[in-house]
């Protein structure tokens, strides 16, 4: 449908929604309408809250995860082993797998997955501060905590291969997770049983 | 699900977006995380074009249509009859008509139709101003093109009854069976109404 806005102050911000991921014209339409109803604080606190996360916001130093200081919360809580390290892929997988209470380590965030056909090699993740924090911080165990996918069996054996000259026990999270499926979408219960129930990794390992 | 956010900043933001109509918090993430990976000048952009609509926006002097200037594109476009005014509930309707190309009058946008149940009464919506418009603008025929519902129906109604001293003239919209509908599955009340208001059918009709 091609709409004839009567606007263009309201086509550029209906523009700009409908860049948001899985939105288009008439959801985006929407919400700017939305927002005219809406006091002028509360736009404000709208904008004001993305402008303030997207200058304050850092990512922590040890684990690449999101966070409000140089190290994040996890990283900082003494009660968490810091030898015991799960290996993700975002920051929306750590959030899965706090959520089911089933893990007392510490995270490493890769930011990313090896993806040949994205064009996304293992220098364009955060492998190789992966490598040197098990080199420097005593890490006893590696979990590995990617996609169940093409891409993310992949990166497990690039890491594996990467580990294995330094002895560091590496484990999978068990595959409960179903094939094909995604960390973030993952029922809780199947996803603490898949972390509790993590297995050794070695070259026999497949899909 | 009860989600651990790493960061109350991105909490916060997060907070702001579930605000939007229909908008979890986990569509809310995802828009949150999306606008994270873009550039700063992306970001600003989006935030920019919300702010700038808000404080810029007008609503058209006339017909209080939304607008860049003081009076609409619609009601200054000399090529359209400003003796004929259509009546909607908001904008969305007026760029749905205008999308179907088959109206050249003006409007009159309510900014919301009467309803009891929501405190909504005929001082809360532009009723005043299209009877000071019908009396002063020469207008010759208003069109009445409100959702086909009760609240639609209350508001038609109190319309009409206004309008009635000036002895304008008062029409509605065709309500009837949709284009590409089945007689068998239309409601009762329309195709009740549809036959009651049949139009004669000659050689030059076309669906």
């Amino acid at each position: 449908m091609n709409q004839p806005y009567p606007s263009s102050l309201l086509e550029s911000a209906v523009n700009e929604f409908a860049k948001l991921p899985g939105i288009g014209r008439k959801t985006a339409l929407r919400f700017v309408l939305h927002l005219l109803r809406q006091d002028d604080s509360h736009v404000e606190s709208f904008t004001n809250a993305i402008l303030t996360l997207k200058k304050e916001i850092k990512y922590c130093s040890s684990c690449h995860n999101i966070s409000d200081s140089e190290i994040c919360n996890i990283c900082s809580d003494l009660s968490r082993d810091p030898s015991v390290v799960c290996v993700v892929e975002n920051i929306k997988d750590v959030m899965a797998i706090e959520n089911t209470s089933q893990y007392k380590g510490q995270y490493h965030v890769l930011g990313g997955i090896i993806s040949p056909i994205d064009g996304i090699g293992p220098s364009d993740v955060e492998i190789s501060s992966l490598i040197d924090r098990v080199k420097t911080k005593n890490v006893k165990e590696v979990v590995l905590a990617l996609n169940a996918t093409m891409e993310g069996d992949t990166t497990n054996f690039y890491i594996y291969r990467k580990l294995e000259p330094l002895h560091t026990k590496v484990s999978i999270i068990a595959r409960g997770v179903s094939i094909g499926n995604e960390i973030e979408y993952t029922d809780e219960v199947t996803l603490g049983r898949s972390i509790l129930n993590r297995t050794p990794f070695d070259e026999s390992y497949k899909l």
